[in-house]
């Protein structure tokens, strides 16, 4: 049976993050920095990528955390898409020739705004993730930190309580990531199944929103009947 | 804000479960019928939805549960609707009319299975829920019930430990179907939002099947994050 947790195998690698000054990017770095794993937050504008890491030491200090630009992010050991959809297809091609070779965590919801909440956008490919895996054919492309609320990654440290979903078509680096998910206190991670499935984890975000407009809350998930490993 | 549980205006009413003999029908009346709700199991052949009514009684005595053809279940106040996708718009045709003023829970999901596992089917008006909505205008058509796995309904009788995930353009018919679901043991019905993310609840169960085929489990779902009502 194949292990419900992931192990990293030689040591946490270093996670850089594209789009690390966002929300969700900053909240994900800030959570993994206080769990003792090194992070480089990239952004469009390296000023800005340094600036909000320092930032983040001043308030506080000690944390693993440095800032640059995507390509900074992306000579990490593994690489975290955090950008908006639309600027998705564009930034991969720019860091293409970096990410060759590497685990590539792509958690972007291709979603729409609009008066009645969040409704997914049709990707060709079928998934933001799908589209990764297609523009990165030398990287390993695994789909994960969906559901993770930035509102909830940002207020405060207490655990999440919640899982994150994996999935990948190689399952040597979604154990990675599964591992990388486990660091964060309160997070389980867990493979799921092959990377088609991405589509089902980025739509199922419309839900979670739909639930958080609706209950005024910020919402996680979790599997139940599934044993920790 | 809107209350996270439903309330059951003036008792719970007769529940008729379309395609009740089947795994997820049978399951999800026997919960019920055990829960004190009278359930009704229709069938196509009314002989065999009588024949597997008799047999739960016999093993159980004294639940409420009853069988009969479809026509006899869509008789009920609430109806649900457990039949695979593939006889989806067939059956509705045929009851339709029976339908008319009444809730109607699709908890349909429609998928297609492969040698990797389950994958969404393209569905013409979004989702089977979506569908069912367009074919019973006059109807008040609620998606929900779509994770409850077969094998954990019909195994045992321990609490489930799920929510219900509910989605709905009206949300008084919402708010039925989530307080049938609090009915069950074990299960916390959730209001999520309108009927357009009946899509995303369906195919999510596809996580759901890649889980439990990965991990030897009949996997749940519960929200974290959003405090019971």
């Amino acid at each position: 049976m194949t292990p419900l947790r992931g192990s990293l195998s030689a040591g946490t690698p270093i996670v850089g993050i594209l789009g690390g000054t966002g929300d969700q990017g900053r909240g994900l770095g800030v959570r993994w920095a206080r769990a003792g794993v090194e992070v480089i937050l990239g952004s469009r504008d390296s000023g800005r990528g340094v600036r909000v890491a320092a930032d983040l030491r001043q308030s506080e200090p000690g944390l693993s955390v440095r800032g640059g630009d995507n390509a900074a992010a992306a000579s990490a050991g593994i690489v975290v898409v955090a950008v908006p959809y639309a600027g998705h297809r564009a930034l991969l091609q720019e860091v293409a020739p970096r990410l060759a070779g590497k685990v590539v965590v792509d958690c972007v919801n291709p979603l729409h705004f609009d008066r009645t909440g969040a409704v997914p956008v049709a990707v060709p490919e079928g998934s933001a993730a799908e589209e990764a895996a297609a523009m990165l054919p030398d990287s390993r492309v695994v789909a994960a930190f969906h559901h993770l609320s930035a509102t909830r990654l940002l207020r405060g440290s207490d655990p999440l309580d919640t899982d994150v979903l994996v999935v990948a078509d190689d399952p040597d680096a979604a154990a990675e990531v599964a591992a990388l998910a486990d660091r964060l206190p309160g997070v389980r991670g867990l493979y799921c199944g092959p990377l088609r499935l991405a589509a089902q984890l980025e739509a199922m975000t419309a839900v979670l929103i739909g639930v958080n407009r609706m209950h005024g809350v910020s919402s996680g998930l979790r599997l139940t009947g599934v044993p920790r490993g």
